[in-house]
């Protein structure tokens, strides 16, 4: 296969807007991979960091490399001393790479590397929405056969941050389970919630379109699209004892004090939505129900190969939450409806 | 309501017989209640360590009371000072009364009581084949309005047992399970494995019956029946990684090894089956694959009380692996049935 | 031994002062002990929510009984039924009888009983500033021998809370320790972390005479008492990597963020001291260093018995921290100078 | 620097012997590093499957390589792309090189890499017998200020070992700690539990000047040299309760199962010695006890980093273990002594 030298990128300049441009295809060096982008899908963090305007510093700001940081493709060219992948391997790509050698990477969270050879997908380093990437090795993830490249790509981020935080939370059939929040992460700690054994999973958004949505994927027992009902929501389901799993994927102070009041006693109340404070009466909440809140932080490595595993067996897509497909030429649309947070998930895809 | 001054009971002479007795309704002293019975199943041990002869030693010899150590009833008479109980309420009875302040108890487990006080039902205390029973209170666990006192009979041991063999294992949604030993205890591990989360769950037993018995129940996912053929169906239920947890309901030697041999890496083994001994080859099947082996018995209270919780969630009934009910009167019978090791659960049921 | 009718006994009228009163000797009933007691300290919570004014509400208010609810003694008379305990016998009290048989009570904790037979000692019903005390049997705890009455009263209530919390935290040698508050709890956290293995225990208080006292009972590597100290020691103690474990013991605000703010990347943070509100940054205090914040309520029973035995094996003293013995006629000044926030702790002793 | 193209080597060619060759100084690849050799100690391993006889097998084979898995040196040279080390900096060698793709090496243990790039020093590739060694980048763990090479050394394989083994016996101040076998690992699990908190520690190992050198280090509380008299030393020890931790780093049958027999009921027998098999009555030594036995091979790269931590926060060195050292050009006295099994840690060390 001969490559094209040039190809098409995006980038995210700031006010809102996308730009096209046109850029060199990379060549993989030692220890890394050329991949054909397939699905490359938008996050939350992109609209409010990003494409808005440019909000991180140092060394989480936007450095105008090509935008996505959700990328799922197929291996076309391997650099020298490739271990394990060759042209025409379909993986994922965990978002972040790292140093590999400090304390949070040999955990397996290069999300959480600590050396400037920290860089992600999208922001410091050129990311999914052009037509090649560049990723190394070791952040690739095989993609199992039934999955599809826009599962990968949803994957990549999201599912594995709902799953990190799911996981922190211990989620087995002894639970009921709490999302505050459905945007795609709610939506995604929703459905691998309910895989994970909670035989009810209630959701919150005071955005009625997700609640529909979240419904209409069957993804749950109770909704709530009015915070003031949830209290009697869950005292019907729970027999006023509360959830014994809590996760807040909205990052909205109200949510997150929501989700710590209806954890019930000995249970664990995860935050996953970022940003902002929480304040919360301590005895109450906290010292009398012997509740735990445990913050995640995306995932490790391994937990995302754990889940593309999982998936396969409990014969899930996460695919299924995508309510908006476009080509890369149609991008700038993307972010559009990306932004107006009344949708599903937003995937670029390559349908060729 | 007027109680009876005599009742009719069973003892276990102990050469596969059943006699059958007149003996005096008990009352109730304080921190009792008068139970009247109206659910009594049969457990694997009471048949080979009493009814066929008498095996058990000093504190954990059968003492001639009346047999049945999985009671479930009514209770008819509280005690002076009973905290929580009344006439009318229905009640899973956890089969053994402990001092209720050694290291075990206070753990919640009066199984592992190392007192004087400790006395099982139907072993050295007066058990749940007669009309009446007559129990601690805090050994009563309130049963929930959908379950039946069957539910509640098969909950008070057997299910109880399997529950925490699970517990200890830590089943959710990342897990396959493999069940080894398809008796009462071993169809309750599938049955609750599943809500637990497990996606997968594979039987096995040399028994075709009890195989036929879990298939017909919906149980399993792989059904095994020739030991020879375990192999096989791992390897292509699980790609020939093994299954994260597994647990042997059997006691058999072989069926153990089976179990830790298919246990995946750093998974758990639980060995909830009595008797016998395990022999393994340390380094490949521990040490390697990283592997932990549990030894679970019975159940704690709190777990227990937990499970009867979880089983309204779940909508189940453990009754469904009941295949023989008896009125009391023809124990004798029940006990031949439950013998033959033929059979699901046998039951004797008070259906008026 | 003739008991006498009637005894001494001090009630907490709620202006900070203190009523002598005449009682009558209680008899011990059903499952129910009689003791001679002989040390009685008193808890921050006595004068915080009783000794100046009664705050407590409900369940919570204190009912005009006999104060002190940090109890020990010595059997002098057993009510029928007893099982376990006879005279002679020193026993410490767990400080809240329940009903033994709702969720929490089973798991152990009485603190968190549900029903109406919760009461604490000092609070609901009579507590240890009385020559005798009216105690549960299945409250009573054994004292082992080398412990001295004095330790026995810090066990059942503070030592107990601070032991719990430090399970919380999982603390053991791969752990450096902070505690923020150093008030007897925070004293008994210190104490305790260290047998538990902190390598390196840094204590925080505003108030000087508190870090002396600790300093002088070598419990601290690092004393801080200008909370403007706290960033530059820990950052010389750890590097700059903060605590794997800290706990709050203080309840205050600022003392709570402190203490998150100092754990380590995928440490625990402890809140132990009640009352009042904790505001925290959620990303960068709790999501992206994967904290987990756990809240720890007084202990279980089980784990206060554990606490007597692991005394005994470490050579320790709770009494250590004890710089005020009073006898029970002086109870107006033990209160007053437990008021004062200086001393380390105050205990009532029978000397005799 | 200017480096040597020869350099001195050592091979095992499996009769009881040792080879000194002569062989090219390696050159660094991309992400590889040139150590020169500061000490390189013996481990168990190396005696029974490759100095007496090539016992391994297929991917576990000894392949002619340059001996010595235990490696720790000095960077004189990076390879291109190096991302963390420079020459000058001290580190040492896990000493197992693999795939870093696979499952076991995400989660951190190459040393159960399951691709054809598992290589073990010494073993597969070239180890630490020789003035120079070539390293994965990804393989080094610095060497903190205080620790030594020797300490460094024994780290790199049998510390690690002890520590991962503690590590899954979750040891604290709460436990007492049984070590069976009390050679270089078991001497390693016996200071290392003790610094994790372990109040008390009890050593057995019939070989007497195995216990009298534990005993010279003070690492034990109770030595016991004859496995007679274990029961009656464990039963002062612990009051008849056994070991909350017991860890068998002799990998003999009877030490095993003596470990298991003196572990408290929930408590963990934690398996490290290698080989042979174990056997064991299962309900009266894991399931009434409830106990757990975990097999624990080697560690993880990020616990061997945790524990040189550590090290120097407790202020431990590794080296005391150390009884005999030698020059590379005294290997072969250094293998014959090791192979006596009445040593302490035998290490090759370069004194320049």
């Amino acid at each position: 296969m001969t490559l094209p030298s040039t190809m098409r990128g995006v980038r995210l300049p700031g006010s809102s807007t996308v730009e096209h441009v046109t850029v060199a295809v990379p060549e993989p060096g030692p220890g890394q991979v050329l991949l054909r982008m397939r699905a490359s899908s938008i996050c939350g963090s992109d609209i409010r960091a990003i494409y808005r305007e440019h909000l991180g510093v140092g060394a989480e700001a936007y450095q105008g490399v090509v935008a996505g940081h959700e990328p799922c493709g197929e291996v076309v060219e391997a650099g020298p001393g490739a271990r394990r992948l060759s042209p025409g391997d379909r993986v994922v790509v965990y978002h972040i790479s790292g140093c590999g050698q400090c304390e949070e990477c040999r955990r397996g969270y290069p999300v959480g590397c600590s050396s400037d050879h920290r860089a992600a997908h999208g922001w410091q380093r050129d990311g999914g929405h052009a037509d090649y990437l560049l990723a190394e090795e070791s952040s690739c993830l095989l993609l199992p056969e039934p999955l599809t490249f826009v599962d990968g790509a949803l994957v990549s981020c999201g599912f594995g941050t709902a799953f990190e935080g799911l996981l922190r939370g211990r989620v087995s059939g002894r639970d009921t389970l709490l999302v505050t929040g459905l945007g795609p992460v709610g939506l995604a700690a929703a459905m691998l919630g309910r895989h994970l054994g909670a035989a009810r999973v209630i959701g919150m958004d005071p955005v009625a379109s997700r609640v529909e949505l979240a419904q209409s994927l069957d993804l749950l027992d109770v909704a709530v699209a009015d915070p003031a009902d949830l209290a009697e929501a869950l005292g019907s389901a729970t027999g006023g004892r509360g959830c014994e799993v809590t996760i807040d994927c909205s990052g909205h102070p109200d949510a997150r004090l929501a989700a710590l009041r209806h954890t019930r006693h000995w249970g664990r109340c995860v935050l996953v939505g970022e940003g902002g404070t929480m304040t919360m009466d301590v005895s109450p909440l906290l010292i009398h129900p012997q509740v735990s809140v445990h913050g995640s932080w995306v995932s490790s490595v391994q937990h995302m190969a754990e889940l593309l595993e999982l998936l396969v067996r409990w014969g899930e897509h996460p695919g299924r939450i995508v309510t908006h497909r476009y080509p890369l030429s149609e991008a700038g649309t993307a972010y559009e409806v990306a932004d107006r947070g009344q949708a599903g998930k937003v995937c670029i895809v390559w349908e060729d």
